[in-house]
């Protein structure tokens, strides 16, 4: 195990009928800008909670945060906090908006051109305090300090951090809120919550047995409530378990002294910003070709994997990792995610434009040892047709 | 799963050389005083360690704060910090220290008669802050806002807490002060951590998989890691992992929405306030019993916890349930922890004084179905002669 510093002063609030609440965790004399996204809180009920709930306050709003959410739209939000003097930032979305949020709080007080935080890591110094009110598992945004943002003119997809100051100060994460989503809503979010706890888990053993049993008690919790949360919009003990596991699975207790890869992650985001395929289904596309290509390096996790999380304890070891790597595709197939580029039409001609893209924005060599090389996302990328 | 709250914003720094840091984390004009214990920070070079640290501080100092924490040593505390206008509070120390100088901070400020804190759950509005340089892993008191506090005169060991105020602000985990620990503390810790994991874990299921699977986590690292811990005390990878799972077994992750005993501890409190047993150790002597007695209401988290903590698959419920309790035993012997209250040359005569001590602190009916009666205790503890 390395060294690490872990700090996650969020404060979660777990349960049915706790948005009710949020007025006791917000300064009286907050002047607060509630942001959301595409408006689908005004169609399940949330919106009339919060609003309710904020009666006392003084509220403005910033709808229309779109999905991988937009450097000019979050601008937008910004210009609003300097002319309305914003002193909270309540989120109240799903890991776009929270993702967006944590921009805005960010880029409120920064001096010059925001885009530099992104790009450049540019240095802040004071910050929004912001909050969440999570509508869909999924992201784990809701735990933690780190955001990743879009812009269009560039083609670009990038994340940041600046945590405490960018952690929500508190997230209120009700169950119930799950009831109105889509199955495609659903299904993202469980192969999204599986990929983050796999990008902190998947790489090369660390002798760091806590971590590693926290991350397999995470893997096996989604692939058994999944399936029940995916198919069974009414039941909220699967709701509540999904929500908790999602969260858990990326506030940083997993990752602590630990490898981590993420190299899955940054190939997905250059087939959203190409393609426009939601994240989560890109993480399902690039994942299995990840584990095939790169099963040397991952070998002993993998091993580890296939016996622990699947139970796997026949054939070679190639064998079980092959095995565990096709149940996990099953798995995810199981909650309507597809796993092939052709699933969306794509062929070998999106391959050339996913590697140059990653190398225009200097991603030449990912993953826990710095070996997914250009040619490595080709052969992954081509396992993936 | 049950609603719950989660707020723990105690920063974590973990690793070898970390102590070195301090100065980075507490304010440049705080008057400190820093708490410690028997001195055995000065035989060890952590004292010289911290003072270094601090050398730009105003530094006050107050050791000899003793194995369970005496109120009346620790209001000598209060009286230094009230006269000397004291800022910080640093402990530098085990489980004794953190929780002492958790009542510090919160008695300085408090008009009245301390005890009251304690005794009557007093209202508490200010505090001084604190934080800890960790020097025994056990209690997990440096990753939460819990403290538990001696009388003497009155024979009481009694817990409050005022998260997050009580919660150290920072905690330093340097493994490297382990090294000089004895074998007993070491085996005190292990068991310590362990029964901290249970006392969460073994009651009744409520469907929460998450905190079920990393309470197994746990409680597996402890049985893998403990004896090695134990017998190798330059084995700075057993360290580190020992250090990190009691911190995260006491740190409220694996209670979030589950239900709770807490039986084997306030049993376990009353014979070290009767007979000096060190606290790890009484609780070794008390959990074995407690099993076996209430093995009809946690019936399927002691199946559970047989299959999947300890592999077993052969017998009946009841002989599976046997042979669990049996390896913990045998795991506790493996660390230098006796389970006996004849290792102690104690016999039935203090059944009764336990079970009197207990009915006079109000504790007459424990455990997670308050099914714990005193009739119970007695055969607990007849158990374990």
């Amino acid at each position: 195990m390395n060294n690490f510093t872990y700090h996650n002063p969020t404060k979660i609030i777990f349960g049915e009928g706790t948005i009710a609440t949020i007025s006791h965790e917000i300064p009286k004399d907050a002047r607060i800008l509630m942001t959301f996204g595409g408006g689908s809180i005004k169609e399940n009920g949330i919106y009339e909670q919060v609003k309710n709930a904020l009666k006392a306050f003084t509220l403005f709003e910033f709808g229309g945060i779109e999905a991988n959410p937009q450097y000019s739209t979050l601008m937008k939000a910004v210009d609003l906090c300097r002319t309305e003097n914003i002193s909270f930032i309540l989120a109240v979305g799903g890991g776009s908006v929270l993702d967006g949020s944590k921009f805005i709080a960010t880029a409120v007080f920064f001096e010059g051109e925001p885009w530099d935080i992104l790009e450049k890591n540019a240095k802040t110094s004071k910050f929004v305090p912001l909050a969440a009110v999570l509508t869909l598992p999924a992201t784990g945004s809701e735990m933690n300090g780190f955001a990743v943002i879009s812009r269009k003119e560039t083609g670009q997809k990038l994340a940041f951090g600046r945590p405490p100051f960018t952690n929500p100060k508190f997230s209120m994460l009700d169950p119930a809120v799950t009831k109105t989503l889509s199955p495609r809503q659903r299904g993202n979010g469980v192969v999204d919550a599986f990929i983050h706890t796999t990008e902190q888990y998947m790489t090369f053993p660390s002798n760091s047995p806590v971590q590693d049993r926290y991350a397999e008690a995470l893997l096996k919790t989604l692939i058994e409530v999944g399936p029940v949360y995916f198919t069974e919009p009414e039941n909220m003990e699967a709701a509540k378990n999904l929500m908790w596991a999602a969260t858990m699975a990326l506030n940083g207790i997993i990752s602590c002294g630990v490898p981590v890869d993420w190299a899955t992650h940054s190939i997905g985001h250059e087939l959203t910003v190409l393609q426009g395929i939601d994240h989560g289904r890109t993480l399902a596309i690039v994942w299995p070709g990840m584990m095939r290509v790169m099963r040397d390096t991952k070998r002993e996790k993998l091993l580890q994997f296939a016996c622990r999380v699947w139970g796997i304890t026949d054939g070679t070891d190639d064998e079980k990792i092959d095995t565990a790597i096709a149940k996990t595709e099953e798995f995810f197939h199981s909650v309507g995610v597809p796993t092939r580029l052709s699933d969306y039409q794509l062929g070998k001609e999106v391959i050339g434009k996913v590697v140059e893209n990653l190398k225009k924005n200097g991603f030449t060599a990912l993953g826990e040892k710095r070996l997914v090389t250009p040619e490595k996302v080709e052969e992954i990328l081509l396992d993936r047709l």
